[in-house]
């Protein structure tokens, strides 16, 4: 190891990860030697906070307030960005490879934010962009995409990619809970952020999803294009009746090619009890990627936190010094191209099946006319499950649908909750086998 | 893409898998070289057979009997060994690592026979060696080993790593079929080999764990230090009280840092239910790796067949072709040591939970004489399961024992199936949480 050539890192940011970044590249040099035969060696770290301990022992010298100084630095060869947030970040990363230097990030809002100007600028300095940990934390998801499927056209992906929302989904159904107390339970262990609407409304798995579609089908997806619905709808009657019915409600961002175009979109969904995505419990996260060779293949683990994040953070370092040391880098193809983006198609053009739970008085002939109502148009039942138990005079029905258009099923949905045998707006939730 | 620089490829054998990866190099040439920036060009390929139909249409011209041929022609800048079997491809890829030429191979059987001198010439010649299909067909594992968590050291591994065994104990589970049924079924359907022992007697799982086992722990594992038990011991009946227990049977291999001692073990396992690994079925494999950083990441997909295969070829041509350019390799590291491999742990001293089946004689006192057995060993009952079910004047009784190490169960059980009130040998089998 004494031996080996070595390459200067110079980290942006000292809080969590960046502290799980440092702790894990002196912890783990040897290894990472062995494996790369090369050796990363941190030059400099910044900071606006030096005071706080972040519970690792690094050289005093080598600590900074001057961001813009530790992206100078000819001793820092690779760098790598762990500020959060978008505008400082943003500035730091442009400047990074506007010098030629190849830039690790976790930061998926700054991707979703200012990913086609970044992409671009790294493509036309021919500069490596690597960020590995801005999807799925620990799990090398990314990795698999840029690398591992190579050679795969990409039929589809499904991910659970958020831990708070798989969290409380997974206590809401283990426990009975409802929405509000396995949040609070969450907020209490550290899993949810004061102010959860980021996750809970499913616009972090969305920024997630949007990188994920285009690191696989190679456009630039727009934010506004994604069909996004979040958690706070869900109740435990629902979970209760799906687990009745023989699958689990997740929080899912589903990716696929349908003919010409591509679905993005993320929502409360309905997965069959026995796939491996429903046993996905907790804070963990899954991706499933579906390839035109592979089949489907699945990649599992701590979506977030200091030291899973720090793992795929460092794997990305280790990526980036084996191809400066070879003058390579590994192109970002379509994500840096700066021309219209493809068409997302609109969540009304999608087919799939739903479950629907409504509320209809407890009288002969009613499910008859709901029947009448999804038949005009188009929509066939699958199956309906009636339970007994009246809330006051209404009781709930759930109703599978067979494949139906979104669009269609909303006029149908339209019509019924405007009849007066329906109490209350009908609940709906969309199915993936 | 036309102006994309090419790289030459030699394919050493035409049949399966060869077949698919000429056909997804061929048919996914645009999605790799966007990817890669560089595109893979089959320059020739050999067989024996070139009369057989493959299913993809390649150039005449570039076909021949002759693989030394192809080994040596000067356009051929990555070497692919599909040919399978040990003898002719060990001479093959030694000579093309002679010449300096970077190998692919998919050959587990060759890795596990002649792998250290492979790594070894490998190192000497400061050549690239890429084998990531040799342990779990189209799941990047073994990328994810070398790459992805390349900063973890790795605290242990699990793997469902043989679809056929996976298949027959799914098999029996769900249809209630004995062993024979099963293995007869996924012999019509081409799960199983006429000779099925190698998968069926864990002797193909226990390759790929030396495999797994090396590339985490960084020492050549020989095959002899690696207790090996197959499924064919396995009845419909410990299945059932199994799953009455909470646990599924599967053949794992079982891969472990215990303090300074390494585990590498391979045999029908207990898993918990509601685990992923549990709900890995039919032919899929799955492997779980804990690392330090990341924590517990699970890869999951199809382990064989030509498609699967070929993506993992496909993707490390590309890693191959990547370094090429770049003239840069991927160290070996320990797997090229040519000093004594470490110690693995005799199975006597590991350390784990049992599952045990008793036949016993259905009269009072008799379960205390088993216990008292057991305890003189050190050895604790953590619950007992007695079925109502008489086997002539026995009674099937399932003791789940807490921690205990092998070698004393095996004394406690020696005396045990010696005793007059048991009816026939005690079936155990290891637990895993």
């Amino acid at each position: 190891v004494d031996s080996m050539r070595d390459i200067g890192i110079g980290i942006l940011g000292f809080g969590t990860v960046g502290a799980g970044v440092a702790d894990g590249l002196q912890r783990n040099a040897r290894v990472i030697g062995s494996r790369l035969g090369l050796l990363p060696v941190i030059r400099r770290i910044a900071d606006v906070d030096l005071g706080t301990d972040r519970g690792v022992t690094v050289d005093p010298d080598i600590l900074t307030q001057d961001a813009e100084s530790v992206v100078r630095d000819p001793d820092v060869r690779v760098v790598v960005e762990l500020i959060g947030g978008t505008e400082t970040a943003r500035d730091l990363v442009m400047q990074a490879l506007e010098l030629g230097k190849p830039v690790v990030t976790a930061n998926k809002a700054l991707l979703a934010e200012y990913g086609r100007e970044i992409f671009a600028l790294a493509e036309q300095r021919q500069v490596d962009l690597y960020f590995g940990a801005s999807v799925g934390g620990g799990i090398p998801v990314i990795r698999a995409l840029r690398e591992g499927l190579i050679g795969n056209e990409i039929h589809g992906i499904q991910g659970i990619l958020n831990g708070t929302c798989n969290y409380i989904l997974t206590r809401m159904e283990a426990e009975g809970l409802d929405f509000e107390q396995a949040l609070d339970e969450a907020q209490a262990k550290g899993y949810a952020e004061a102010d959860p609407a980021l996750d809970i409304d499913g616009y972090d798995t969305a920024h997630k999803a949007v990188i994920l579609a285009s690191l696989a089908y190679g456009f630039s997806v727009p934010m506004a294009s994604v069909a996004v619905e979040g958690i706070r709808g869900i109740s435990e009657t629902d979970i209760r009746y799906a687990g009745d019915l023989g699958y689990r409600i997740k929080l899912l961002a589903v990716i696929k090619r349908v003919g010409s175009g591509v679905e993005v979109r993320v929502h409360p969904t309905l997965v069959p009890l026995e796939t491996i995505l429903a046993s996905v419990d907790g804070v963990y996260n899954a991706v499933m990627v579906h390839g035109d060779l592979v089949g489907k293949t699945l990649y599992y683990g701590r979506g977030a936190g200091r030291e899973p994040t720090a793992s795929t953070v460092i794997s990305d370092i280790a990526e980036v010094m084996k191809n400066l040391e070879g003058g390579f880098r590994r192109p970002l193809g379509a994500l840096a191209q700066t021309a219209d983006p493809a068409q997302v198609m609109d969540i009304g053009d999608v087919i799939t099946r739903f479950y629907l739970r409504l509320s209809l008085l407890d009288r002969p002939g009613v499910l008859g006319s709901i029947a009448n109502s999804l038949g005009s148009h188009g929509i066939c039942i699958a199956s309906v499950l009636q339970k007994k138990i009246s809330q006051g005079d209404y009781v709930p029905v759930v109703i599978v649908t067979h494949q139906a258009r979104e669009g269609e099923l909303n006029a149908a949905l339209a019509e019924i909750d405007g009849m007066e045998i329906v109490g209350s707006p009908t609940v709906k939730f969309r199915i993936e086998e």
